[in-house]
């Protein structure tokens, strides 16, 4: 009988489960120098998709329904914009397929399938990326992991949690410094079989632990939703095809079922495969029997849609599995903002457009940097309510749009003989219409006391709640052109954007130069003598209207330039390859703007240089005093 | 008394100097799979730039006269686009500066000198990157070092050599698989002083070990030229400043001197300061003596030349020198196209135009696939003719722009009292026309065995004999857009790219049709059945008209695609944001053309479909028969 020992710990941040939503919440807070640990119960990463006999090991691995989370479809044009801003996009661009078209194929007068029309892929117009990347999930964790480890933080694995007690006491509660989580965890020593027990004290804990989070289901928080009559089957391979558009996402509507591709790393292809109710689920209780199918019968119902084009997989399939649509939001995302839930935990959804891996990394993207701010002492534990007044309110529309755009993509096409079916129109305009929505750009946080909408018209283009969006700038001092993205990188601070106009204009240099007094002022917002938090969590950026071929970047008050690097000015660069256009993409007033762009790239608040009062006070509403 | 032991060895190539130029070369031959040694007499790699006593060591530790290429002043555009071609420049771009403006500054009426005007650092328009990197040379080194040891190989260090002789015998002089130069090393084990003797016989041995090349001496061969009257000191430092213009590269014409500053990586600058010759010249034996001056004297001279504004070093100057501008060419290359020389050990001229190491790596990527080829038994010896008539005619005009420039660099400024100076208008000019030439993307190899102009007009806006330009194509069946250089990897292949013209047309279908046949008849260029050197040496890229809204990959002869990745199209991307300018940009004929380039990515031969018998020539004329 294995022996036990009882060790005891404690930790500002649990995290428990190492999937996409897990690692982006370690990966984060150990950036931000949070202490935290992270544990996952699985014991393999994920299966060499070049191990012929993978797909059994992965299935033997994970738990029954894990399989669908457990292979992701795809990273976003906004994710990868995230994980830019983590440094970490670099490594996705150079192992990932890049999808930028969609074809749409309908039966053909002929029988068989035709092109009907290609679209871009993402439908996004500011969108940095404008494609979508393509990688095994084995792959995208182990960039995490290579980050965590530079950073001292492994997964602790295979560890399972078996209890989990929050402190009913209201006082430790409110305590940012207490520890009122008490969690048991079984570390198994899979070399000799012994498990260790260790009881872990936390701060905070984030249940990342998947479709059937145990975490979730400790605390008794409910999914909301229902299950759907949609069946589908997926297959990995590398095929041998004269289908011209294997490269491209592809949507195919045929009178054999609907089909969808979606090309990935190297020359493998990913295959959604509409199946009938009979073929994959055990009628005496309505879940998935694998046993119903093989690969192989998936691989004959694809040959059978894609015809009069011939598909073949040229070697073993790498990876396959069968699931039904559920559609589900768990009731809340929170327990006492001691204990939260993200990805997979709190929403599922179809992964036919590919949102599930993104919608769980912007969760815990979301959440990082507003642990950090409360562990660090810099905001008052209320700012934990808007992760999931943010996060909840975006898993509601998830499932609301994936009902609509599941619906289309099961049903059945439009032909001659079947006039009720989906038109091709009808499905291109639903593709179309959800791009903002499908690439993650368009989501937009609602009001609350760190998205402050009252001065919107100072950049009129610029929606408050929204990321903010990527732009060419020159730097003053050097003419280099830089994306403004990436002077806005995920290390907790607030970016305070200043858009000072026209530099050269002696009007705009006097507002400047009382704006600068004003702020840094004794115990004003920028007040160069202040040591602490409210320093700590700007950075300040410049962005004026100028020539490069007359600009002096000395010109700009040093309240704002704290170095020479940190002056831009929106011009376009010396070869007149780009840059020039953020003023009006933004819609930045002339006089003047400034721009609040929050810890995780969303803007916070637009701002004349008259409000500088009302910037104070949207600092003040959740930070600590300076 | 140390011992001495003898071994012998024999290798390919054997490299003579651990700089630019023998660091490029050793790195091409290894990356190329040929059997490659680099040894350098150099102690120490480079002292650390964060080292306040460093600029002694590296006195110390050089020759006189070394200094000078001790220190590189930056990467030419053409240069990142070779680096590019190798896998390196991804690294330079993090860790180098980028200069992208140059300023001009002229004596002000009211005393001191003022801004004239600014202009584009580079003057260029092909140029995929245009602007120059500064780095030291010691991180562009280590990143060879890096990549270099990836592949197994090191530099020798410290190690001399000590004699060289190559065979006499006409016989073996010929016969590509003999080892004719017999090289003597002294080894020094610094640990115990005691000194290795090595015989080393090598196919061939390359010596790149800079402006006092002992190979060059030891081989007799005459450097052409003169010394000239301009003295320079130079001064690395990070400044405290008010000069607007300090992020920039700035040409400065003051009345006390010229000056040009130069930014480097951090917040480093590097000032060139011109010096009067009593300052710095020891008048006995007209060379430099650095004990007439020190780096505080140089910064005096500096501090003066920039008035109005104020400039301070920071801390510790990190690394100063002064040298006298000589201008020479060797009189040859090669000797029996057996021994080499390349970089300073051919040519030395002022570092003004910042040429010093770019001219150096060119010289050896200029000759690393020449030899390859030999070495293979790909080519026959002849093929090495063409590095010295394409490289040495390259240094002597290097030697005349210097001439040109370094004069008017050098020169008074024109004033209302000096009316026979430099005027701006005359500098800018002088400036601007170079750029193609400074920047190395003007560069042009003349007709030759391996640059063939004979079908110039079926591509007329791509220079037969100049590197391939950059460009953004569209891969057919997945809409990626791809950088046309991107495709044109340092690998040692010819890159057979087939513009096919308009691929939905039936008269270019049937062009195509009967272009696969002739190409792929036994025997033929492309020939699907033939094994060995001609089928490797080349990869076939296609490059159709054609829009991603309708076009098929599959519809190219297969012969013409080898993989779906291998067929591109001239359009723009889905989201419109380039691509589309090929055909038009490089003048290709509507009816399609046959672009050769070579391995180095320099344009070769372009034909149309009709002149397979000519393509084929080409080859033959060096390469050995299939």
């Amino acid at each position: 009988m294995p022996t036990s020992l009882v060790k005891e710990s404690d930790v500002d941040v649990l995290v428990i489960g190492a999937g996409p939503a897990g690692l982006m919440c370690a990966n984060g807070l150990a950036k931000a120098g949070i202490k935290v640990r992270i544990v996952d119960q699985r014991y393999v990463l994920f299966v060499c998709v070049t191990d012929p006999g993978g797909f059994h090991l992965a299935i033997d691995a994970c738990r029954p329904g894990d399989l669908l989370a457990g292979r992701a479809d795809g990273l976003q044009p906004r994710t990868l914009e995230v994980l830019q801003s983590y440094g970490l996009a670099e490594r996705v661009f150079k192992e990932a397929n890049q999808m930028h078209m969609a074809a749409f194929y309908n039966p053909s007068p002929n029988g068989g399938i035709e092109l009907t029309d290609r679209a871009p892929d993402v439908t996004a117009p500011t969108a940095r990326y404008p494609f979508e990347c393509t990688l095994h999930q084995g792959a995208i964790e182990a960039i995490f992991h290579d980050s965590m480890r530079s950073m001292g933080v492994q997964v602790d694995r295979p560890t399972m949690p078996e209890s989990i007690q929050i402190s009913q006491d209201a006082d430790v509660l409110k305590d940012p410094e207490a520890y009122p989580v008490r969690v048991v965890l079984k570390h198994l020593r899979t070399a000799d079989g012994e498990i260790d027990t260790e009881v872990v004290h936390a701060k905070f804990v984030v249940g990342a632990d998947g479709a059937h989070s145990w975490v979730r289901k400790s605390l008794g928080i409910q999914m909301e939703g229902e299950q759907t009559d949609y069946v589908w089957g997926v297959v990995d391979l590398v095929p041998d095809t004269d289908f011209p558009d294997i490269r491209n996402r592809c949507a195919i509507h045929s009178n054999n079922g609907s089909c969808m591709i979606i090309p990935r790393e190297g020359d493998k292809v990913r295959l959604y495969i509409q199946l009938g109710r009979t073929d994959a689920v055990d009628s005496t209780n309505g879940k998935v029997d694998t046993s119903k199918t093989s690969p192989h019968k998936l691989m004959e119902v694809a040959k059978t849609s894609l015809q009069p084009f011939y598909i073949r997989n040229t070697g073993d399939i790498d990876w396959w599995t069968i699931y039904i649509v559920g559609q589900r939001v768990a009731s809340k995302f929170s327990v006492n903002n001691r204990v939260f839930i993200a990805g997979d935990a709190c929403h599922t959804h179809s992964p036919k457009a590919g949102q599930g891996m993104n919608a769980s990394m912007n969760d815990t993207h979301n959440l990082v940097w507003k642990l950090t701010y409360v562990i660090r002492g810099w905001a008052d534990l209320s700012l934990l309510d808007t992760y999931e007044f943010e996060r909840r309110k975006y898993a509601q529309d998830l499932i609301n749009f994936d009902k609509k755009f599941s619906a289309l993509f099961s049903g059945k096409p439009r032909t001659q003989e079947y006039q009720d079916g989906v038109s091709h129109e009808e499905f291109k305009k639903a593709f179309q219409t959800f791009g903002g929505f499908t690439s993650g750009i368009g989501i937009r946080y609602a009001e609350s006391l760190i998205t402050n909408c009252k001065y919107q018209g100072y950049a009129s283009n610029l929606n408050i709640g929204r990321r903010m969006p990527p732009q060419i700038l020159l730097r003053a001092a050097d003419s280099r052109p830089v994306e403004l993205q990436d002077l806005l990188p995920s290390d907790t601070r607030f970016k305070f954007l200043l858009f000072t106009g026209d530099i050269s204009s002696p009007l705009q240099q006097g507002k400047l130069s009382e704006l600068s007094q004003r702020l840094g002022r004794p115990g004003g917002l920028l007040d160069p003598t202040l040591v602490g938090s409210r320093r700590s969590m700007l950075e300040v950026l410049t962005i004026g209207v100028g020539s490069k071929w007359t600009v002096r970047y000395t010109d700009i008050p040093p309240l704002f330039r704290s170095h020479w690097s940190k002056v831009l000015i929106d011009d376009s660069d010396p070869h007149e390859r780009s840059g020039g256009k953020a003023y009006t993409s933004f819609g930045i007033n002339p006089s003047g703007a400034i721009v609040i762009v929050r810890p995780d790239g969303y803007v916070g608040m637009v701002a004349p240089f008259t409000a500088v009062d009302d910037i104070e006070q949207y600092f003040d509403s959740f930070a600590a005093k300076p």
